[in-house]
């Protein structure tokens, strides 16, 4: 709560769900950690510069001088036909086959999030998540006054035998289990992926509860090893809300993203969003269906994997490199980030500022958790993006980062404990509790 | 409620809010309605043709060519901050000054009266809007489980004195009175506009009472005699939230607005933003800017103004010329749109499926209620919008419409009532509950 928010004359108004909103501390650093001379390890920002611009120039110039007063006009709030024919051939990859009727196109997935939520969950009503996860599906949580469970992973992703038991747990507490929100392939922050089995047992687990699962999919085909993770979807339609994105596959600005819903649901959301935003962007989606049609997406959508997985690969070999012994980390198979686990008694949000001295930055593992003890048990974790710098950058801000560890696990020799943070771990909830865009 | 609905696997499971969200019936008819050979006089949407198709395509290319890698990437929860410089400029004429810092832009101004609502209603909570209101607002209301009160207009708007009986009312039942909102210039559906005194005399019972205003505007530089009326906003910071938007004066497809918020309510709409879609459309955000930035865009509202001018004035002719004794409508100096009430004895609802067969389409009144007595009280009106249709089909519409009245009064004449409507009067609460994009 900054001093600001106090003197605001309008404080007694706002409603319930409105007080659980307050701005990260963190973010002030961030604005520091974007100067050009700090390596950012930080953002999920897809490499949007290996997209060749004079082509998408190109595009969009003949749309607007051939569909102009239609690209420009308000639109249905259901989102463009022909996009959402067009979005089916995008999701045949990943093993889904559905009708355009059952897409709703939205101002990039978060908002297709926001409108699941809002459609089912009441203040109180429970959202199982995996620990760790996506910090702007729990921003949006929050933002409805629903309670976040975390659930635990191994290293296939979401454990199926904890979800059974959270959700036995939860019901057994009186409490309500309206969704189960996951990321199965290339997970963030997490960096792992559910194999066919795992899915499969997930599956069944919800089935037998009863449980609807929101299943979300922007980085399904960004895997490394050519091989496209089948989407949970494409073996259950009636139990399964899946979001797609083409923020990560052609262009996070466009804000195009999508849901596919059972009939029902399908129904509810649409009408949810024309309340929200009337409809999507014409502008947006034609653009998106334009470039669908005249480029070869699919041999972009290889370039950003071969780039991806060079940074990957750079900053595994890094890690090997730069970290000191007890150090861990996941080995993402496609997406953007790796988790990393740092040697007992250290605290990577307290670090944080002598690493953003240190000139590299990365986001505290704390940020992906709801609840000041899940938050504790994972101090000594953070999330590192490879997405945004080139290769040798990546190296340069590993090496940065393995400074400022081994100058930590000094203190700690010396003293006991590493020097103090900043104060903001005294504010757990405050802190992260809305995604800021960069952090994505 | 369809069949569909109760056959969904989820029906148990939404949110209490959800549960008022049903699609309107009469949908299905304006499908029939967007036909070729009907003359629809029923959608807000602007005539974007008039714009220079290829100067946009040029300043699009260009943008794209020369600052690609950040329109195509996330930007920040607040907006682009040159776009919200410019939209200082935009705001100078209705006599806005204030801080870039102050303007939250957001997926069109639909999206700032959503996250306004989000961050003040709880459910249960009143707004009190003007008697009739603005569809989609209410809509937004309706999602938040807000309680809507209508508050009667007079010729000069909304009435400050039955606005200050309206929340002495609500605060002696108890009511929590959180927001008043208004559209003050060329006002939708009614085609009013306050004048200074009345802006005064609204602002001093809100100043009193300790009520926020949520200020509508997205035709103020609409007028039509060359006047831009004054926002309430220019002359009251703290009490009054100023909603603004590109999609009447640039283009609604590109989905850009904007909110001027007092300091402390600017934060949390900006948290909201952030929960509800990360960022703005930076692509859109950029087109905007580059656009104002480089071609004429006072000289294009002009051309706008001029052209809804000829409409309106093509509206008020053919209005004269074909309705029967009785009707009367209102004459607007600005904007979309003339509320028309018809003679005695009809009922604008159920007479729409006549007048579509007839080949003309409107918004039956009873839309821009919400509450069964205040629809009951609004069967005779009905909006006409002049925005699209060019002047000779606008005359051909309202030739049309004066043939399915007098044929109703006929009916009446010899068997005491018209035919009746299809049954869809019954189902008051269902009907237009939430708004389609094209009756925005």
């Amino acid at each position: 709560m900054t001093t600001g928010t106090r003197l605001d004359p309008w404080f007694t108004s706002y409603a319930q769900r409105a007080h659980g909103l307050a701005a990260s501390e963190i973010r002030a650093l961030f604005a520091v950690a974007s100067r050009p001379e700090v390596v950012s390890l930080a953002g999920g920002m897809p490499y949007v510069t290996a997209l060749d611009l004079d082509a998408v120039a190109d595009t969009v110039a003949q749309l607007l001088r051939e569909r102009g007063a239609t690209a420009l006009q308000y639109g249905s709030g259901q989102g463009d036909e022909r996009l959402r024919e067009q979005i089916l051939e995008v999701m045949a990859p990943v093993g889904i086959t559905a009708h355009p009727d059952d897409i709703v196109v939205t101002t990039g997935s978060q908002m297709a999030l926001d409108l699941v939520v809002r459609t089912f969950c009441d203040p109180g009503d429970v959202v199982l998540v995996e620990s760790p996860s996506y910090v702007g599906a729990l921003g949006v949580f929050r933002s409805y006054e629903a309670r976040v469970v975390h659930v635990d992973m191994d290293e296939h992703g979401l454990s199926p035998v904890a979800l059974s038991q959270a959700i036995d747990q939860v019901r057994a507490d009186g409490g309500q289990v309206k969704l189960i929100y996951t990321i199965p392939s290339f997970h963030n922050p997490a960096g792992l992926t559910q194999g066919q089995q795992r899915r499969h047992d997930i599956l069944e687990v919800a089935r037998r509860a009863g449980v609807l699962i929101l299943e979300d999919d922007p980085y399904g085909l960004l895997g490394f090893d050519g091989e496209v993770p089948r989407a949970m979807r494409a073996d259950e339609e009636t139990g399964v809300i899946y979001l797609g994105s083409f923020s990560k596959t052609i262009a996070s600005g466009l804000r195009v993203g999508w849901a596919v819903a059972p009939h029902g649901v399908r129904e509810k959301l649409v009408l949810a969003a024309e309340a929200a935003v009337l409809c999507p962007s014409n502008y947006a989606q034609l653009t998106v269906s334009e470039y669908l049609a005249t480029n070869d997406w699919m041999a972009q959508i290889d370039t950003f994997r071969k780039l991806y997985r060079e940074r990957r690969d750079a900053l595994l070999a890094a890690l090997a490199d730069h970290m000191p012994a007890g150090t861990t980390w996941t080995e993402p198979a496609g997406g953007f980030y790796s988790w990393v686990t740092l040697p007992e008694g250290l605290d990577a949000r307290a670090m944080l500022p002598r690493a953003v001295a240190g000139l590299v930055a990365y986001v505290p593992g704390t940020g992906f958790y709801l609840g000041e003890a899940e938050q504790d048990a994972n101090r000594r974790s953070l999330r590192l993006s490879y997405c945004y710098p080139p290769p040798e950058r990546i190296v340069e801000g590993v090496r940065r980062l393995g400074n400022v560890i081994d100058d930590e696990l000094g203190l700690i020799a010396t003293f006991g404990q590493a020097a103090p943070g900043t104060g903001w771990h005294q504010h757990d909830e405050a802190v992260l509790s809305t995604p800021a865009p960069d952090l994505a």
